[in-house]
């Protein structure tokens, strides 16, 4: 065997992925990014900095929840239609003008939604169970319960209750709580400054003619609108020739600016080690690691720059792309403290075996199928770092643990579903 | 009963939902919008308008997949460390300068990884299976079989191959497929602007005192969330008193600058009918449905204004998020043209009886929670339209059919999960 050899340049020892993050993060003292406070119209994706409490009740009063009479319930009591109860309407309430007096015991006020009961009424009975008499009164053809057709006072919100935990990524229906709450400002995590380049002389922009030994670049394209959906602000670097130099005075300049930076390409261990030498040659680059032991993606390398985090991703886009899910996008939810819930996995069964080998942590892109049986998995591929349909076409992934040696053709395997977003999902 | 009587004012006739949907297609011959070429860099949530073929073999040559000597593999077969095999080196492939000669029997050539593979050669063997002798030559201690370590031409998309679907929202994924295929515009169709205004004088804007009987205005902050997030252009025209001729002419201005409009507010069969009976004033006005036989959410109404569709959504929190989620949104789509895979559902027990009245189309808001034994679904309430806390502290929704009157304690059923966006899902 070629041990010892100079050009032994393989990964002789790698990482698993949950270690180097964990590495990653006590090595580098990760520091966490500052809060401002924000419209709440700008608010949508950003991630809240504070737990937030109801400051009030809310509905703040008992409000009808239909448009009717409001009256004491107990004198409903028998009402039926052939045995209408008489009641004197004694005034409205509408939302711009609450009635101001109290309701006795075959008294009615007459309310649309939304208008404040009256003190002494504690129900609402519909328009269509009464009948107008003359004389300002009414007939009441039906028995309504105490509360009935009331939203009470605090029923959507306690005052004091905790409504949104900080770490919340903002969802529209979150949004919906912070207005009805009253908050016109939310403070938020400042959003974080990812810059991002590509190395690799072979690489041009799409758009361009292709000269021979030439390939677009993809993983730009991939970074600035994942870490867009992220709620970061890309800063988009291009493309920089397989030159030390080059590279280190790029990563430089990007961490004057940025809060990440994330290089993609030149991480291999041949050729193209060139990236991370260039980042050692900068005063103040800590390597954390260099290969972790998953598949694709094996060449990930992580360190940072004056504090800052730098992941080296493949350059092949399934790789890149996995990196920046499994990695570089936890270390940008460490940094904005996002508390998120366990990501969604679906079980199913897999129509065909899947081999991986021990130690390493195989991404599978799979397709799911919903059958009457139940969700159907099936591999696309368990090999093709570069295949960047691979990831467009799969509906999600399975992951086999480093402990397997894959799965068997109908074991029941859990996915991650790649799909659209949320609003995207009904 | 009151039945005739002029307060009658209940829903004599609601449609179902699925009808509602085909009825205002039906009868409103609703537009497709207009497509339009994007630069890639701003097609992310944007709705494709055309299937997209690939233009040619990507990657466009035979690569090299790892750093290594390139060479035909039948002439390694039988090398192992105890029995090396010879090769003289006769150039070098990087992606800068391809080599341009062939490879002939016992000959190899220096390839770096993404490097063309030079004419002859069929596989690579890596740098660390071989070592450099003097002269020129190295010794490989492995065979390695034809392709090995290439990414075949093609491999990723093969020429005149179908990418990606018209109608597809455009992910982080897919925006590196159409970069990998080297398209730097994308035809997609027309942001749509959507207008809306929420109605009723007891509304007043987060960050004001209230005054008794007021409460906040929820649902413009809900909609200019989710349109935002569906890839439309809102348009906020704010809170407009329950005046008819205030609603009127507003929506009547709306619809010269937007493409859709909703209403929230004024859809209920009671006092607000005004919102519905000032857009009857309007000239052009074509009412399609007024009543859904949906929980929450009945008094939903739809029409057209000159062709363009006008929704009236409950004020309700609640009922107008799922009254948006379930019927504006589908119009939205509609006019995109969007093809959307069948929505995400889950299964799950359900751990409490949840009820419903037959003929009605009930939205039950769940926890989901993970347990040994699979999902467990709990209600969180079954009423409630202006519940806005509902919405936000649900993880799904359970829906129960017209058919049912109900689903059981330990009954299987599905939910809809209502989740961050995919990015946010691993």
């Amino acid at each position: 065997m070629a041990a010892g050899s100079p050009r032994l340049k393989g990964f002789k020892q790698t990482v698993r992925l949950a270690e180097a993050f964990e590495k990653f993060l006590r090595e580098t003292g990760l520091r966490r990014l500052p809060v401002e406070e924000v419209s709440l119209v700008d608010c949508l994706g950003r991630v809240l900095a504070v737990d937030v409490y109801a400051p009030r009740d809310i509905p703040p009063f008992d409000r009808a929840a239909m448009d009717g009479y409001a009256l004491k319930a107990k004198n409903t009591f028998g009402a039926s239609p052939s045995n209408p109860l008489v009641f004197r309407v004694i005034g409205k309430s509408d939302v711009a003008s609450p009635f101001q007096g109290e309701v006795g015991g075959l008294e009615a006020v007459e309310v649309a939604t939304g208008a404040p009961i009256p003190r002494g009424a504690d129900a609402v009975v519909m328009f269509e169970f009464t009948q107008p008499l003359d004389g300002g009164k009414i007939e009441v053809y039906r028995t309504v319960s105490p509360g009935e057709n009331v939203a009470k006072k605090g029923e959507d919100f306690k005052a004091g209750v905790k409504v949104l935990p900080r770490g919340r990524v903002l969802r529209s229906q979150d949004l919906a709580v912070l207005a009805a709450l009253g908050f016109s400002q939310v403070k938020v995590k400042v959003k974080p400054r990812v810059a991002f380049f590509s190395v690799g002389r072979e690489l041009v922009e799409p758009g361009t003619p292709l000269k021979p030994g030439e390939i677009y670049d993809v993983n730009r394209y991939f970074l600035a609108s994942a870490l867009t959906q992220m709620g970061c602000i890309p800063l988009d670097l291009g493309i920089i020739p397989d030159e030390a130099s080059q590279i280190a005075a790029k990563a430089g300049e990007a961490l004057e600016k940025a809060d990440m930076l994330i290089v993609t390409g030149g991480s291999s261990a041949g050729r193209s080690d060139l990236t991370l030498e260039a980042l050692k040659g900068l005063r103040g680059f800590q390597l954390v690691f260099h290969g972790v032991s998953i598949r694709p993606g094996r060449p990930l390398a992580a360190g940072a720059l004056k504090g800052k985090p730098v992941v080296l991703l493949p350059g092949y886009p399934a790789a890149a792309m996995l990196g920046f899910l499994f990695f570089a996008k936890k270390i940008l939810e460490h940094m904005l403290e996002v508390a998120r819930p366990e990501p969604l996995k679906v079980q199913g069964k897999l129509v065909r075996r899947v081999a991986s080998s021990p130690g390493i942590l195989d991404f599978v892109r799979v397709k799911v199928k919903r059958e009457a049986e139940g969700l159907l998995v099936e591999p696309l591929r368990t090999a093709g770092a570069g295949l960047t349909s691979s990831m467009a076409w799969a509906d999600g992934l399975l992951l086999i643990p480093e402990e397997r040696e894959g799965f068997d053709e109908g074991e029941t395997v859990e996915v991650y579903l790649l799909r659209g977003s949320l609003v995207g999902e009904l």
